[in-house]
């Protein structure tokens, strides 16, 4: 055997060796890992401990520094130490998770299965409005036909749709990418910047979306909570403690489902501060703006680089079933996300792209302002319930929270379905909430009114 | 302080010590790592050595199950160690790599720029066929509109376009999943079921976009090589061998693109077999099945649970544009994939699916007999060039193997593309065929005959 292949073999067995070794550390620290579990239990405290991570992770950083080894890389075998860490840490605590959270789409599978067997449903648990899409939309869908575009796309979309969705924001076509609906677009952002065991933070309540996409990738989402009492408002200070060196982007959405929160100017510039002073993506799902009853300013209006914009057709246009909507970013960004386009779609139906194109010459003040006057229908008669809620300044829902002693929100909503109402449960909007439910305003006034009818009832009911 | 408080610190400390001794050690594997791979560099041989992965691999998992470790934990901190060491062994070879892939979907986007500026191109490059999709699915489309059916619909597709689906087939309708594409019906399938560090067996050349969702998650993808010697039949023997305990899945694609092969039955049920004696998902893209010129068997027939069967109206009804398939999988692996297309997409663009379901309804045998007849056309040109190849026994391509030295396909179809054809490089299907091309029969026969005229000219020039 040559020298060389005499030295490989050497090699081979140290580093098997160090294999073993390093198994058999980690194996100390899940041991380690669980005794603390043990103590935090009985101590009544939470698994997660955000110092006690963010120091752990600052060591980790400087020890990759002092011995020249890839700072990622370290932080990624942390990251995979420290869930494993916290999965033996839940083990023993209750299983509380484990029931499988209802969101307003289960509860829309839910009641569509009822009304297949016959019985009559009031949706207020979608957001989907009733009124119709654009004639121009229906115009453009058969023309493509008729013209024969039906074929593969520029995987960011038809250059004329780019060009008009480029114009309307002010932005360069480079800036603008084409996606399956808005959540394509929040699912190619999310996927393509944050790494397994990266963090998220998102601001709750929530649409679940973006810790979806973040559970997808093996990221770590990280809740701010805000709360009805703060008028829905989230605290900087409190999202600041948040950030750690593991966080990469933060999500927001206003205006705001479930609650209709806009946020004020000032919170706002602070928020996109924390994010430029900390290098953070700032993912803005602005597919409600259309909907706003006071003042909305995008996040693109703040001129920050790493700011991911996302809209839709969906709500301005009543176009869900189009499933189209797009995302404004640097072209950076957006080279990033067509990556992810073309790996899971290659492209946006190029009919539904033609019916987009139409769709942006149509007006939807009409819609706006029927939304509008539902939204103050709706809460006019929430209000003589007793529930409390903020006023929605946007979006199309109204987020009460329930008295107490009524139960939860799933038992409510589930008794609700029973008798042929269907809302959203409040914790499909983070599992803190489950005290409250999110009623859509998607529905005619006559619709609604035999929905809530149903509901006082049953609050009633239970009190 | 409490003693249980005191308790934690201590633990803590411990811990933190720890986590220290496994980065150490972590850094001194990466250092004989390197050292490995500075030997195998002079000796010429290559980074991976999957039967010393495996070995190593056999040891963690018996070490785990000694210390009574999670085997699944143990495994995935290895796989990224494992890569690791590769991405540093790799680091002083030659960036071969690094050099973006050309792909055919690359070619094609650079072709249509060109186009833009004005200059003809004949597109030999994608697999898009130029004949029209069937009448009922534009009426469909227009009528879907008008009868405002664009609503979200359930996540794994349109109750009737599943019955119809599940009827073709002969399954169960919660054994069917519509999706954008058979693309995100490849995309769902890896990505809810080879987790990151996993491994998917590809046999090249093949569509990339089995190793694209490979890599997407994080997962390997392992090839098996098929060679024009010996008419692209995989070797059953060596696809057994490069099976791992981290093998999840194999990935089949027959008809083959770009090949155009079809498996005799005999390989396939020992492929099947494989499959079946090591637990493996079978992932069978079909989406060429009906541009089959000799018998062909879906994977479907064999009666294997873990299969999952993709398929498209986008070859055998020139739907390529409307971005529709589906996947005919078992209601688990279906459930699975449904979750992934909650996430990303909440479901496929309603107008789409009534068009599908419509579509479903064509006769394709006009199309299939076209695209025979220009096969034959375009192995009778290629004949009379320098060119060897198998004619392809299905799918819509020759793939053809340049004469020796005359350059590597990326510059051959460069040159091509000034003169105004477009064809795909073969290393765009696996990236040791950089000696082969693929030429699609999309187009009329007058087309071809300008584009492989302007390839026989290119091809003699250089000999």
């Amino acid at each position: 055997m040559a020298s060389r292949e005499k030295e490989l073999d050497a090699l081979r067995i140290q580093i098997r060796a160090l294999t073993s070794d390093i198994l058999e550390k980690v194996h100390e620290r899940m041991a380690l890992a669980e005794q603390i579990g043990e103590i935090k239990n009985k101590l009544g405290i939470d698994v997660k401990d955000e110092k006690v991570e963010h120091e752990i992770r600052l060591m980790v950083i400087k020890q990759a520094e002092r011995v020249g080894m890839s700072k990622e890389f370290a932080l990624r075998l942390l990251n995979i130490l420290l869930s494993e860490s916290e999965a033996v840490q839940e083990k023993n605590r209750l299983q509380k998770d484990k029931v499988t959270r209802q969101t307003h789409l289960g509860i829309f599978q839910k009641a569509k299965q009822l009304e297949a067997l016959g019985k009559h449903i009031v949706h207020l648990e979608v957001g989907e409005p009733d009124y119709d899409a654009p004639e121009q939309a229906g115009i453009a869908l058969a023309e493509s036909f008729k013209q024969k575009k039906y074929h593969y796309t520029d995987t960011r979309g038809l250059p004329p749709l780019r060009a008009a969705i480029a114009k309307k924001w002010k932005v360069h076509e480079d800036e603008v990418i084409v996606t399956p609906g808005g959540r394509f677009a929040v699912f190619a952002a999310i996927t393509s910047i944050v790494r397994p065991g990266e963090e998220l933070i998102s601001i709750e309540p929530a649409w679940p979306a973006y810790r979806e996409c973040a559970d997808f990738v093996g990221a770590r989402c990280k809740v701010l909570r805000t709360t009805l009492d703060r008028d829905w408002t989230p605290d900087p200070k409190e999202l600041e403690s948040l950030i750690t060196t593991g966080t990469k982007m933060i999500a927001l959405n206003y205006p705001n489902n479930p609650t209709g929160k806009i946020l004020d100017k000032k919170t706002m510039e602070r928020i996109v501060g924390l994010a430029r002073d900390h290098g953070l993506y700032l993912l803005s799902d602005e597919v409600y703006s259309d909907y706003s009853f006071k003042p909305f300013e995008s996040v693109n209006l703040y001129g920050y680089d790493r700011s991911i914009i996302v809209s839709s057709f969906s709500k301005t246009y009543a176009m869900t079933g189009f499933r189209v909507g797009y995302a404004i970013a640097n072209s950076e960004s957006v080279k990033k996300m067509a990556k992810v386009q073309a790996v899971g779609v290659t492209s946006v139906a190029e009919p539904i792209q033609h019916a987009a194109l139409a769709a942006l010459d149509a007006d939807p003040s009409e819609n706006v302002a029927l939304m509008k006057k539902r939204l103050h229908f709706l809460s006019d008669r929430i209000r003589k319930m007793p529930l409390r809620f903020v006023e929605p300044e946007g979006a199309m829902y109204v987020y009460p929270q329930l008295p107490d002693g009524i139960g939860d929100d799933i038992h409510l909503v589930e008794s609700l379905l029973d008798r042929g109402v269907a809302i959203a449960p409040g914790s499909g909007f983070g599992e803190s909430y489950n005290q409250f439910v999110r009623i859509s305003a998607c529905r005619t006034e006559e619709e609604m009114a035999e929905g809530l009818a149903i509901l006082e009832s049953e609050v009633r009911k239970r009190q």
